[in-house]
């Protein structure tokens, strides 16, 4: 089940200047920065409401989310949804036939987390985060 | 003061069959439909939280929907973030030298809204509003 927008998420060449770029623009404070070596970024929350923009620097310049700056600019990478359950959440797509990028739950900042295909979803590139 | 995240926006080329698979993949039937001549779009609403994704199909050809699809594809449109008061923020960030498009609220489907330049926002396009 679905429960909520997570996060949304926005890929930045510069972590440091989108940084004060958003955090001027919605009066708002990072909550906090890490580093996640397996998807090749550098990654800041600031939160909104119940939720959380995130903003996304590539460290890895083969890292999926260099090469989406590289051919699309700075912009919205992904957006994530927040459910109870993430494995049982991937199965079930997966037994409707809805293409996905992690079959099982993993490890991510969100929680565990898992990806659908973006042509699973009109271009849209989501992640569903069981908060753990 | 921007409360939360009111709505996703996705551009996609045809309403019927985009809710199809956004309502199988999420598991939510949409609220309702509306068509909005002045955004040149039909607009579908699916409940996610306290929040929507909502869906965008350009009846107007030459309007900044349509143009987006023809230029990028199917994809995340824009982000909608709910505010207190639109003129109040509208014109603090104008003050503080914030690329708008619009100055001033109007009427839109999430209440009083007004959306700032991309350029403003490192390439994402965000709609803010006000509940009426």
């Amino acid at each position: 089940m679905i429960k909520r927008v997570n996060h949304i998420a926005i890929a930045v060449r510069s972590l440091d200047e989108a940084l004060g770029v958003f955090e001027s623009l919605l009066g708002i404070k990072a909550a906090h920065t890490e580093t996640i070596p397996d998807q090749g970024v550098k990654a800041a929350l600031i939160p909104i409401g119940d939720g959380e923009i995130e903003l996304l620097e590539p460290i890895d310049p083969e890292g999926g989310v260099a090469k989406f700056i590289e051919r699309r600019g700075e912009g919205i990478h992904h957006i994530c949804l927040e459910v109870d359950n993430i494995d049982e959440e991937l199965k079930s797509l997966a037994a409707r036939g809805v293409e996905l990028i992690d079959k099982r739950g993993r490890k991510g900042l969100a929680g565990r987390i898992g990806f659908l295909h973006p042509r699973a979803a009109k271009g849209v590139l989501i992640e569903l985060a069981q908060k753990v």
